[in-house]
């Protein structure tokens, strides 16, 4: 196999990575200009901020996730690759894929970030990430099947270690999986395992600052630990996570908590393909860029979203890694290429922070505006239609829509299956 | 860990199996009266008449499974384990489960059938089942992985290994995968895959016998065949399969066909668990049971649905092995029990056989009613209510709806997610 790209007149663009800066740069591109190539080692776009929803069973991966090639269909010019990037080459302007070399004229680095480990090996081996669709079925699954084995469990202590779990890390996500879990525990355990006591049930935030939700406003980071719990989730502050054996979880002050399952929302690491000159990464894994996305010192290299680091007056470290900023340099990026074509003066991009929000559960979130910050019901309707027209596809909205609207209803997030790969047995004919 | 059923002044009813016959039985239960055990090696209820449909990425497994929890929300006396059964000790009236021993006052066998590949090792070892959602979404994954990599070969024989699609079984099944693929060929590849040419994809429908949908009519059988060479699917009827070593196909007749996937739907056996006397074990893996349900030469173990033998002088081999039967049997099963309670007499069972379906694609269906025989749209809409109306779920039956019209009005099913288990990746923080 090769990547088998068509030779073609118009200069080839390079697009690595579909999340949120990539798909939308492919989408504002003035994309008859180019033969466009897009790589990444999915065959969709997965929609993080809602992965926490899929993995308490409250939405299917499929109504997160849109196939990339149904975004392009009947585009001859796009050429939609799903293979790993190894290697930069950027003296010969060539890129090494897992299939093969590819030669291109424009390439935009739009690779995202992946879970931070800090370097804690015993983390990354048994804690739980919750940064892409699969890990996010994975701790659904791991859920669920720890519920089922928890009846089977006679022995109290033995018990516990299936049935809590701890959060680390209080950003949103942690925010969001430790409020969705406790929603749970109140209105779905009580009916579907009556056999266990729902009271009996721990679950954990912990968090190594003094506060939650860095980032966002001391009112928003009060209510959401508030939010929190009165749903009865028990707030770690400066509890920093030294070691975890699989079953016991060790904090810096000797403090241990027992549990299968703990979950990783503690930090993110930007990934970038290896090739790129020293002087332009950043310990922090993210590449240095210039106002104009470009990467520095490199031609015809421009990195976006979360793996760019673009420094401005107000935002000396770069961005923050979300959404909102990745969507924005994409949008610039796009522009940028059409104002080129004609000729015409690049302007330095400049960011625009239209605020934060995060969910804690029903009736319950928090936002950031620059001149205004609320939180509660209307915070929660806020989080939803905002969350609700982020996502790509009108089938995905409707689906999403429905479901929340089920939900919210029955007071029930009705996916709970555990579905695994089948081992083939034996028995067969 | 152990099953850890409390102790009750119930008579302890024990299911084996959560597929239609025992799910329906759970569900027709004069359940105050019983303390009700459910074993199944999963946490839901599939719905295998639209496996195919998940396979084909229109449906999502949600929407066909339902979590056996929810079914049973709240009551004290039903306990439900997800574990896999090893053995039945009748003498001493106890199962052998992977979690420890029950005992049981009443038994149910309700375990259903599996993929039958007629001792062929080779088969086993390389066609793809379809007969549990986890391999559904394994031939999905396998399907549209395989066109990826077909955009990137450029030798045409090579490729055509990952396009070519055999399918062996002249059932409803193999008729329905073969139809639904032929259907993905003409409205789905030229929108996704412009780069792939659709007419070079072979799909075969493989089938041992002189017809297709043998216990189905002849007008059934001939309509079939039209309608699948309609969407160009090639019908290959006599044609018995030898071997399969993953690449080529060998056909009892010398001929070969190559093809990375062969989708094996040739067949069932049935699956009842080690330790049923061996004189009331057929060799199609059926168990043997009287009109009333009970297997032959044992007090009070039954057996329902596709793993039960039962002759009527109508059926000397037994019932079809479709839900229809199974879910007769569940019924009247249940009424017995109920009968039984008030001491009064219980009729043998007779089996009501209202008729089969099978669709091949839009507008395109056969149905037998026992005296009417037709085809087409109208039998396509038929098909489709009576399917929409025997999953299980109000939910359930919504998403299906939604997306079955959406498909229907799109030209477009839309779920084609590659989703795969993460590799931890050494690159992690």
């Amino acid at each position: 196999m090769a990547l088998n790209i068509p030779d073609s007149d118009l200069p080839r663009l390079v697009i690595v990575g579909a999340g949120f800066a990539g798909l939308e740069l492919a989408n504002r591109l003035p994309i008859k200009e180019f033969q466009v190539v897009i790589l990444d080692r999915h065959n969709y776009h997965q929609f993080q901020p809602l992965f926490y929803q899929v993995a308490m069973a409250g939405l299917e991966p499929s109504s997160i996730a849109f196939p990339i090639r149904k975004m392009f269909q009947r585009q001859k010019n796009v050429h939609i690759r799903p293979v790993d990037v190894l290697e930069l080459k950027p003296v010969e302007k060539r890129l090494v894929t897992e299939e093969g070399e590819i030669y291109y004229d424009h390439l935009i680095v739009a690779t995202g970030a992946r879970t931070n480990y800090y370097g804690n090996d015993k983390m990354r081996e048994k804690a739980l990430p919750l940064k892409s669709i699969s890990e996010a079925l994975h701790l659904r699954n791991e859920i669920l099947s720890d519920l089922e084995k928890a009846v089977m469990i006679e022995d109290y202590n033995e018990r516990q270690k299936y049935i809590d779990i701890v959060v680390v890390g209080g950003g949103p996500t942690g925010v969001e999986v430790a409020g969705a879990m406790a929603e749970m525990r109140r209105y779905v355990i009580p009916k579907d395992y009556v056999e266990l006591d729902e009271d009996e049930i721990d679950i954990y935030l912990v968090q190594a600052g003094e506060r939650l939700l860095y980032g966002m406003s001391d009112h928003a980071a009060k209510k959401a630990k508030e939010f929190l719990e009165d749903l009865g989730v028990k707030v770690l502050l400066n509890s920093q996570v030294v070691d975890y054996d699989g079953e016991t979880l060790s904090m810096h002050n000797g403090e241990k908590l027992l549990s299968r399952k703990v979950i990783w929302c503690a930090g993110v690491k930007a990934e970038a393909p290896a090739g790129l000159p020293d002087d332009c990464m950043h310990r922090s894994g993210r590449v240095e860029v210039d106002r104009y996305c470009q990467v520095k010192g490199l031609r015809d290299v421009y990195a976006i979203g979360d793996v760019a680091l673009m420094r401005e007056d107000e935002f000396p470290d770069g961005h923050p890694q979300v959404a909102q900023a990745a969507i924005q340099h994409a949008r610039y990026l796009a522009k940028s290429f059409k104002k080129k074509l004609k000729d015409e003066e690049v302007e330095p991009f400049a960011y625009n922070d239209k605020g934060s929000m995060a969910t804690i559960g029903r009736n319950k979130a928090v936002v950031d505006l620059p001149f205004y910050k609320f939180s509660g019901w209307l915070a929660w309707v806020a989080w939803l239609i905002v969350h609700l027209f982020a996502l790509i596809g009108v089938k995905n909205k409707v689906f999403v829509f429905i479901n929340w609207l089920w939900n919210y209803l029955t007071y029930d997030q009705s996916l709970r299956l555990i579905i695994r790969p089948e081992k083939r047995r034996e028995k067969n004919g």
